[in-house]
């Protein structure tokens, strides 16, 4: 093997994939953004063609015998090359472990589901969805035996969403989480509750989208390279390479708080993503290495910094100018309102103190359900026990409930324990930061420069060249502690409820 | 060769091209539509893979065999069959007489040419624009020397857009409008002139859309498969098959009825799309068989239908509504100002009756540059001395000069003149029509059904079944006579004149 050739066979089997990515990537944001409501046969007829013909790519010999000479030869290459290697050979043999027809065929499936949960969800019909989730979860589990029959399933997705975690892990971390939040919740719900009138009123969309863009503006994201999209459910996608990132929100009428903050926290996401060391651009380290990692830079942003009181104090004027309602009321009526500590129904729009137990219900129903211990068909009515028996909350219907995320419909079951994982990594990034960064005292002054200067150094250039555990062992110098984050949830509580 | 076997395969090879259309066309729309501003190299990154895949899948010999194959027992094959082999081979045996590199390398040329044609035309500098329109203009000079050699290169594009058009023909067909449009046009600039401030005034984007939605609905579209976008330059495009069409628009604030004819121009081009035979999706099929029938449509329905008496009385009331600065006025006095003869500076906006002359100017220059007669650098200095010429107005910028369509950045040279023949088409086709359906009467109705069900059983469901010249032998039962399109245009300037 000539190693010159065979690197530049690499980086063109990359960039290949980067264009197909592509392609798959903006077909579906269109689908969730644009196109036509009658058009999801149209796109499934496209994506099953495309994804067949990146099956055939991905699982083709030449490639493979490539890789396998590349890897015999790992100490020539570079540490990015040796990690390419190592993810794409990866993922190119869990491929072939599918049958072909079997892959395009839940691909296709997805895009169906996507289209009907979203009728499902406009009309609280979980019963329409309900085929449809019970072939995802069923195809998860099917997956998962082809993928790794060592593993319990679920066992192997929460694994490829967050590498190293498994439901021991996560049983351990969650029963932490709960020993120490169910007594605060318990304190802060027993004092006088917070007024958060002042998020309330009738707030165009228009208003909101102006809100939206200056936010994306001060937080650091460079508006030529990140869009702006509206969507049932907000997300973020990158399309092609980390040039190219969009993210999207949703506004609520009556409430201009739950975009502001789908904002930021889509915002962090799109910031890791674009911080990437452009070197990875069209190969396979481009993006976040883990969704772990994903959501600790996006919930990093929405409540850590997004909720903080310096950051209150600062955009508080700008609202009022946006928003005239608001003038009657004070930035501290404003703070307190962003982290009033009340269990609620939506997850997306929860205050950091209660928002873990909505993630430990979804962690709950999917292991039961992996583990074919609760049939979907149940699931609306454990859903709605299990909000009863953590957060009190008494469900009104599916809209509300088992059918608020779009996260099933699109196939990642495993997914939802990343965002307490990632709120626990922000909580430990930002003790780390504030050693060598005055994080209160600029974001007070809308300065996000250095802080995203620190986490562009520590976390962003490297998107997936360090598996998380590597990346937290740099970043920290230790282990990761989860009691680091529940410290920071009891401060924030007693800033606001003197608990 | 096993026939059954054969025909599965060229259905087979249809689907595959439909799905990697339906990722260019989508790459390409989000990025005229939706994709923020710095984007355009990571999109050419992504088209440049795909394109030089599908430029592999249409030069593979063993396609190229199972086509002739099929040619060669074309009497076995149905109609639809022997077309598609037919136009098949035909694009990939011309696909074949350009060098990849080169071929990719245009698309890529042209993603960065619609990018800096944006840019140009904002800041109305086409020194900016220059040197990539010098490289389309030479570049399609030089895929027409390998495409057919034979012919000039002028001609070569001519045919593409229009199936047997050429210069002689573009040449006597414009001298004929030009014989009895000059003499017209100076009798209807000599009467007292129309008071068209009725159109004006200061409309917001929201508005305008709430209209182009109502004008979608009412001219029978599909709005379940039809979407609308907002571009600099209004456009329609499909994407993978006739289930998923996009038009656009462009809203002025000063001028409802830029928007407002666009919308139904672009609604033309999508009823003629969407209403293909079903059989026809994702073949070669599906689709306008030409630039010129697919403008008789678009035409048809912004013109024939839209600046009609019936038409314009019909919508009046839904004007007020949404704009009440309409309310002053009455329905006499919208139905003169949209039919107001007034040399003028942007095609898409002018009337019907000087509109062929602003065609007359991009044939003139288009025919100049390809056959080397002129610069494209003194493209403006020619397009300006022209406007004074034929239509006697100063053109003040290149903004509303040269650089005010998109058609020349996405590489469309010798698209222009089938506006003109199109529009003419459409007044023969009106002719036909009201043989059988009570066209005025149903429009003064605000009722498109009959005229609709005329069209798509007489044009839209044959898509590409038909050569131009065999449709419109099929539905005039004559040859083409301009004619036709010159009395009806005498009796609109009539109309609104009394000349």
């Amino acid at each position: 093997m000539d190693l010159k050739n065979a690197r530049e066979r690499l980086a063109k089997i990359q960039a290949k994939h980067a264009a197909y990515d592509h392609a798959l990537e903006i077909i579906s944001y269109d689908g969730m953004t644009t196109a036509p409501k009658g058009t999801a046969q149209n796109r499934a007829r496209a994506l099953s063609v495309l994804t067949e013909d990146i099956y055939k790519m991905s699982t083709s010999k030449n490639t493979e015998k490539l890789l396998e000479a590349l890897d015999a030869r790992k100490d020539e290459l570079t540490e990015a090359e040796k990690r390419q290697v190592f993810l794409l050979l990866k993922s190119f043999r869990d491929m072939k472990k599918i049958p072909m027809d079997e892959y395009v065929a839940y691909q296709v499936l997805l895009v169906e589901a996507d289209d009907v949960w979203h009728k499902a969800k406009e009309t609280s019909d979980f019963a329409l969805f309900e085929p449809y989730l019970e072939k995802i979860f069923e195809t998860n589990k099917r997956f998962a035996g082809y993928l790794d029959p060592s593993k319990k399933p679920y066992d192997y997705w929460l694994n490829e969403f967050e590498e190293g975690l498994n439901m021991k892990i996560c049983d351990k971390f969650f029963g932490r989480l709960k020993e120490r939040l169910v007594p605060l919740i318990e304190k802060a719900v027993k004092k006088p509750q917070v007024d958060d009138s002042v998020l309330k009123g009738n707030f165009s969309d228009a208003k909101q989208e102006e809100l939206a863009e200056y936010l994306m503006k001060l937080i650091g994201l460079d508006t030529d390279h990140v869009g702006l999209g509206t969507t049932e459910h907000p997300f973020t996608t990158t399309i092609g390479s980390h040039h190219d990132v969009r993210i999207t929100t949703n506004y609520k009428k009556d409430d201009f708080s739950s975009s502001m903050f789908s904002v930021i926290h889509e915002g962090g996401h799109a910031l890791y993503e674009t911080g990437a060391n452009d070197e990875f651009a069209y190969t396979v380290l481009d993006g976040g290495v883990s969704m772990g990692i994903h959501e600790s830079q996006s919930r990093f942003y929405e409540n850590i910094l997004g909720r903080s009181r310096g950051f209150c104090d600062y955009i508080f004027p700008e609202l009022c100018r946006i928003f005239p309602s608001v003038k009657k009321y004070t930035a501290d009526d404003f703070y307190k309102a962003v982290n009033k500590v009340q269990p609620s129904l939506i997850r997306t729009e929860a205050d950091e103190v209660t928002y873990c137990l909505h993630v430990m219900i979804r962690y709950e129903l999917e292991k039961r359900v992996m583990a074919g211990e609760l049939k979907v068909h149940d699931l609306p009515g454990e859903w709605n026990r299990l909000y009863k028996e953590y957060l009190g909350v008494g469900v009104p219907d599916d809209r509300r409930g088992v059918l608020q995320d779009s996260h099933w419909s699109g196939g990642m079951i495993g997914y939802f324990p990343s965002y307490a994982l990632g709120s626990a990594y922000g909580a430990q990034f930002l003790k780390k930061m504030k050693e060598t960064v005055d994080v209160d005292g600029d974001i007070a002054k809308g300065d996000f420069s250095k802080v995203n200067e620190w986490n562009r150094q520590n976390i962003w250039q490297y998107a997936s060249l360090y598996t998380p555990a590597q990346l937290l062992k740099r970043v920290l110098g230790k282990d990761f502690d989860p009691d680091c984050y529940l410290d920071y949830l009891e401060e924030k509580a007693k800033s606001v409820y003197g608990v």
